[in-house]
């Protein structure tokens, strides 16, 4: 199925970014799990726009969960989430220009024409918002299992954040109510500074988001092809801007020998742990039972103010297009929940795989 | 499926690296389709091992294919390939000694201890040869369809060769047969001097692949879950050693505003094409024409002589392994062809659900 | 996926009997469909409770297409329809008691108890409400492709029903508009007959449907293990009380000799054809070019007002239960359209695997 | 995956009938289980050809595992079998002429020729030997963990044999070892004469066979679209011939009234069960601790001695074709053990999606 994601938990998207409601569908989570709706707001919050250069769309994502919840605990069978779109208004540019960097033309190559372009329509980052609150529900769910997730901005605009350190608990805990999530705040600040000369240079800004799940258990994952490096990255290349993923050292790997990339196994009580963590906690597709780390890179927001070549599809013609619109100058802060929501649904389905349905069910 | 991947076009890896015979089921390619063993068995001489700090391990890999092919062209059904096992030695090590960085711990936190240890087992990079042999049968099939793939080692121990200029086809020639692939002669060179060091040093390298796929359709791939880069972050991450893949400019879009990183569209004659290349041939998870260009981080083979820290995992007491058996220094000569192998595979399977069981028939 | 059936073109379903709303995705769609909502009311109309011996809960079946349809065609994106619930009235019984011939049992053995069980919650036949407002969309493209799809009564209450003529596409449009679907109109009068009894003496009905599906291409389908068969069975068989489907002559072949029930081959112009279509125009799992058909077993309503021993979950004490709410005597005459839904799916799931994602795209 | 089955335990075919092997790969199948030869061997022999109206193509069937097991236990990482062709000869006939009944057109038209039809080819039933073989282990798995499954020809050229008492344990016992499985010895006879008199009429007959599986827990399968019955039928409807599958009562249930087709509850002991079983085990698709029960409707063999109508794919032309080689007048006393086969993989299958890898662990 091609707009799912996951074979024994898996979610599936619908909606464009200018029609009435989107939402999305969960399926195969375990029954019994308790449904926060503070949370899922929480969450919502953290990906709405925010702050120097962030777009002035901004949506209340007032969120209905139409089945698959009773007495606020799931049922096991299929949860439907819809949130209204609110603040529509008409493009403020003419949709037959193609915007460079974004799917305007890869779209109308597979969809003929067919597609709806509007706001980006079902390509549209707006999708990322139910997407949000089905992963917050997969979040809560794992957190309940003692398996915790948080992502931090690890790079933006030539600035560096410090990376996680050994309180690992401590930093998610800091990170989780953090509008602008850095474990560093000066680092934070300087990346903000960055953010507002690109918003003030009509330019925009990528980066790298650094995120650690931490309690999960060893022996998870398949050698081929289901990897958990493969089953994750498939799920995180969906996320839109996303362009990199890279695990544990990643491409930091061409520059270490063997001799230091090698994690060493030794004793901790009756526990195998290894000494350092640079394979991230994944050994042959397979979860090690150390912290799984992970980074994925984000080009910058491809609609900018200033002046772009491009062409008109209608015409076909070369022409100019400056989006003065609505546009993050960089939308690192809010992916933050969208990458934590991925991880949390890509592992859900591992576990499931693993354990089976009732992975879990907090009555087994 | 856990040891398939593709939905359309597939493969099933089996065997151990000590078993009798390892192989590869192919299902789903087009009838119709030539089978050139003589370019299976080149590209299966690509990946066996050669050149200074290559394994001693050197397998004749005399394949055979045992069904779905009929007077030298695929028949559509399954395709399956057989190579025995021959130079195969009992270790040279206590199989209990977990090896730092392998799969040993995974696989029994997996398995339970009913896997097979010997030699990597089902984990050993041997599979990768019916995954080549499987493959040279994909990358010949998108040749005829006018689709070329190739892939040069970009870094390597601190040196860097030159990228894909913009005679495409003239670089992935050049490389086709190359033992030692860059594009830049005196880079390769220095390349060797550094696993050379390495070797001398019973030590390892990693570095970065980097990987060209010209003449795909625009058009092809799903918004959401099914991008191109997920689909092909999916399968590249089984290759052993692979911890990281980006595509376009990947991890360096950090380093980009948006000005510089989005791609202007012009018209070429009568064709929408884009001015440059920075998105990789993708917007949205969709091929736009352009080339498909991306890069897989492979870190150092983890077998090294020097003597590392490990656990016992009958006896479960530390103790030191040192591996001086027969390893590589460096796998990026060699895991280029499984790099190939595994794009083409993936490009097939996305072809197939695009245009149908048919897409790269002759006879259509 | 669980609650989603198809890999190409695929449909997931949502809701409980008694929520606010309940809906389906569907998925993989080609672009450039024509939704025609005049049908899709006409197959709802044809789905709901008419005549003697239906049940009492008549909902007006609003839909909502809320995403995938742009100027009245598919954009090729998820199509989500919502359907809201309206005459919802609390159970006419203790939850607790389990229902003979209900989920309710297996469905607490799977979920815990979590389920919703109000009305049957997911597993009630209200569900085919959005399967129906979505196999109208399916079936509507089928149509602009010249393949046609009708079912009708083939036997009820000891009364059977003439087969298919040599006249399909007459006896098709014949079954259109009727609410009770019979080839012959007397068969259909005894029927209802036999219909009108069991209710006055409320007990049920069960009854097998026969389903002729005309114009598929010849070459469909996959022998091991995707087999035409296979894949309508397997979605078919999740149409609440189909408890047997048969292709061709099915449990008739017990009683035809070889010679009788194979379909000789012969020339019809420079087309190869079947004399007779005993095998219902599939061999080895794959299409032939002659309509298709097969039938589906429905067993009787487990919903009658008799008394029936039972046992109640709660106290874990055997108890009676009479269901005298409201419910159909028999399904068949309404479960037609669930059926003609489900295979127009199947259907177009094969179609698009075989020629690819624009199998059925008016443009091509 | 097209040649395969299953999401968590799968099964790929290979092969050709007149290839040098066939065979296939067992993949997701719980580490630690016991793989027992002799039972291997010995499910082969029953599938092997014997007595009256038999074929005379005896093959050995000297397996092969190439993979996948250790010291006589399952590894858990994929299992490969293979089976040498011996006794191939060239066909008795023009490859060119259609054999009524086969699938000798309809792979024609998927494969556009490059199909290998001699013997049959990929469609022949041979490719059940691997099936069955591979099928061996898992029944031998559900048997460690007290599932048992039994089949027996159910109606044959008019004779019905008695069904499964409540003895079932010692049914299917009983069924173990016979060559001619049917729980009434008489009703055996008769259709063994049945068959001898159609072997010498030069025609065949086909028949039903009945299956039961007992042990099973309750709360397996899915509502929405992977039912038990669904995915069931799904596998069965590959095995050459068959054309009907039943559960319960099934087709028979259009002769029953609701208040004798429903199951009533009753308690034994602490267990809640059902006092008959006229849904076959399955309510909504999902297990509910009664015994699985299930009938397979088999079309007679398309190969017989008489004389019949057919084209010549080359010339165009219509001819005749009397298959006078070696084939079997009956193919269920054969067929019982792959129907055995498929059921036992498809219920590893739902057991693994339900309670996870190592759902049959004897270690767990």
């Amino acid at each position: 199925m091609k707009n799912s994601f996951g074979s024994s938990v898996s979610i599936t998207l619908f909606g464009e970014s200018h029609g009435e409601m989107i939402g999305a569908v969960l399926d195969g989570m375990a029954p019994g799990i308790f449904v926060d709706e503070d949370f899922i707001r929480h969450q919502l919050s953290l990906r709405r726009p925010q702050g120097v250069g962030a777009t002035s769309r901004v949506e209340p994502d007032d969120f209905k969960i139409i089945s698959g919840v009773k007495e606020g605990r799931t049922t096991g069978t299929p949860l439907c989430i819809l949130i209204p779109n609110c603040d529509v208004r008409s493009s403020d540019y003419d949709e037959d220009l193609l915007r460079p960097g974004h799917a305007d033309y890869a779209g109308y190559c597979k969809y003929h024409g067919f597609e709806d372009r509007a706001g980006g329509g079902h390509f549209s980052g707006r999708l990322t918002a139910p997407l949000v609150a089905i992963g917050a529900i997969a979040l809560s769910a794992l957190r309940e299992s003692g398996i915790f997730i948080g992502s931090h901005i690890a790079k933006l605009g030539g600035v560096s954040d410090r990376g996680f350190s050994n309180s690992v608990l401590d930093d998610i805990e800091l990170l989780e109510d953090l509008p602008f999530p850095t474990l560093d705040e000066k680092a934070g600040e300087e990346m903000q500074q960055e953010i507002l000369a690109a918003y003030d240079n009509e330019d925009s800004l990528g980066g790298v988001l650094e995120t650690i799940v931490t309690g999960l258990p060893a022996g998870v994952g398949e050698p081929w092809f289901d990897t958990v490096e493969g089953l994750l990255s498939h799920a995180l290349f969906s996320i839109p801007a996303v362009k990199g993923v890279e695990f544990g050292e990643g491409f930091g790997f061409a520059d270490l020998p063997g001799s230091e990339a090698n994690d060493a196994f030794l004793l901790s009580g009756r526990d195998i742990v290894t000494e350092t963590n640079h394979n991230g906690g994944v050994n042959g597709g397979i979860t090690n039972g150390m912290p799984l780390l992970f980074r994925c890179a984000f080009k910058p927001t491809p609609s900018i103010g200033q002046e772009q070549n491009t062409v008109n599809l209608r015409t076909m013609t070369e022409e100019t297009i400056a989006l003065s619109g609505r546009h993050d100058a960089c939308i690192l802060p809010r992916a933050r929940v969208v990458v934590d929501s991925v991880a949390a649904l890509a592992i859900c389905d591992l576990l499931a795989q693993r354990f089976g349905t009732d992975f879990l069910n907090p009555e087994e």
